[in-house]
C-alpha cells in the first residue's frame, strides 16, 4: 500500500492511484461523520462493513445492467474501482419522506411518495452543499441539459433495482444519496458507494432503523445494524 | 370601500372581494418588510408609488401579451384585478447573478447568466419559503408536470418583455420574483405585481439600485428611486 498515490480523502474513505492509470483504490475508514461534518467519530470495523455492503450492492447493480465503476473488493476494507471525473453532485432518490425532505417541505415522515422523488446537491463543503435545481445545475457546468436527462433516468434505475434489492431482504428503501461520474468515453457511471451511510433503510416489519440516522439522531448504536444489513445482503442467492 | 370585505392582508397589499365575485380590489400599503419579515416598517407614499408602478408595467405587459390579472387602477394606491386561484409558488427569473443565487453557488454579484435561470419557492410562511424544484412542486399539488412546463415559458416571456421594458429606460433587469394564478378557466395568468419591491433593478449607467435592496441592506432611501423609476416608466413613449 506504501506506494501508492493518495488522491483524495474524504469523510469516510481514502482514495489512491493505482500502477494502473484507469483504475483506483478505495480504502474505507473507520470513521462516521454527520450534520455537515459537525459530529465525527472514529468506529472500528465500519471501514469493513461498509466497504463489504457497497462491493455486494455493485455487484448486484452489474448484474441488474446498471453502468458502475466498481471492479472488485480486494480486502475487507477496500476495493478497485474505474477512474472516473466525479460530477460535483449529490443525486438524492427519495421514495419516503424523510430527513430535510420531511423539514423543507413539511411533511411527516414515513409518508409515502407516489412517485420517486430526486433531488440535487451541489457537492461543496464551502457552501454547504446546497440543494440545487436543474437550471444551477447546467449553470455551474456541472451537467448539460441533456446529461441531466440522463442523470435522473439512470438514477431511477438505480433506484428501481435497489428497491428490489433491498425488498428481498425485508428493508424499505426510503431514500439515498448517490454520486455519478465520467469515464472517458464521457459515459456516465454510477461511482462512489451505497451503503447505511447514504441510503435510509427501514426494516419492513419493525421500521427499525438500519441505517446512519442512528448516529446522526443518537438513536443507538450503528455497528449491529450495519452487521445485520451485511448479514441479509450476503444471504441473497 | 366600507363595504367590501377583506380577504387577505399580505406584507404590501391588502386584497378586498367587490360586487363582481370574479374582480379583486387591491391596496398597495405604505408599509415595507425584508429579510422574512424579520425587518418591516411603514414608509408614506410607497404604497401609491407601487400601485402606479406595477399598473404601468402590467399594461405593458398587455401589450406584449402576456396574459395577467390586471385590470385597471382606479386610485392612487388601488386596482381592480381579475381573482385568481394562487399557486402558492414563487418564481424567480435571473439574468445577472445577485442576493440569495450568489450567496446558495458562491457566485460573485454581478455576473451575467448565459442564459435566464428560474427558481421556484414554495410560498409558505411557516416553512420560510423553501428552495424547491420541479418533483416538489408536482409532489406539493401546486402544479402537473405540464403546467410547470407553461409556467416557465410563461416566466421566460415576462422576462423578455420586462428586459426590454426597464431596458428602453435605461435600467438593467438583474432578476425578479413573480407569481400566477389560475383564473376559472384553469389558464396560467401572471398575478401579483412587478415592483422594485420583486425585481433587482440597476442603473445601466451608474449600477445604482432602484429597488428594494436599499432597504434591505440599509443602503439608502428606497422613496427617492421608487420615484425615479416611477417617472422613468412614465417617460416610456
Amino acid at each position: 500500500m506504501n506506494e501508492l498515490k493518495l488522491l483524495y480523502e474524504g469523510k469516510a474513505k481514502r482514495i489512491y492511484e493505482t500502477a494502473d492509470e484507469h483504475v483506483l483504490l478505495v480504502q474505507y475508514m473507520d470513521q462516521i461523520t454527520a450534520l455537515d461534518g459537525l459530529k465525527k467519530e472514529q468506529m472500528a470495523s465500519k471501514g469493513a462493513l461498509n466497504n463489504q455492503i457497497t462491493s455486494l450492492i455493485f455487484e448486484i447493480l452489474s448484474d441488474y445492467n446498471v453502468p458502475n465503476h466498481f471492479i472488485k473488493k480486494t480486502s475487507e476494507t477496500e476495493q478497485l474501482v474505474k477512474r472516473l471525473h466525479m460530477l460535483p453532485l449529490e443525486v438524492v432518490v427519495r421514495n419516503v419522506a424523510a430527513g430535510s425532505f420531511s423539514k423543507r417541505l413539511g411533511v411527516a415522515e414515513g409518508t409515502p411518495l407516489v412517485r420517486p422523488i430526486i433531488e440535487f446537491y451541489y457537492k461543496n463543503d464551502a457552501l454547504h452543499d446546497p440543494i440545487i435545481n436543474d437550471d444551477h445545475v447546467v449553470f455551474l457546468d456541472i451537467a448539460t441539459d441533456e446529461e441531466i436527462i440522463k442523470i435522473k433516468r439512470r438514477a431511477f434505475e438505480v433506484n428501481e433495482a435497489l428497491i428490489r434489492i433491498f425488498e428481498s431482504i425485508g428493508i424499505r428503501l426510503v431514500d439515498f444519496k448517490i454520486e455519478f461520474g465520467k469515464d472517458e468515453d464521457g459515459q456516465i457511471l454510477l461511482g462512489d458507494e451505497v451503503t447505511p451511510d447514504t441510503c435510509r433503510l427501514w426494516d419492513m416489519d419493525t421500521n427499525e432503523r438500519l441505517d446512519k440516522d442512528l448516529y446522526r439522531r443518537d438513536l443507538g448504536d450503528v455497528i449491529p445494524v450495519y452487521k445485520e444489513v451485511l448479514r441479509r445482503l450476503t444471504h441473497i442467492n
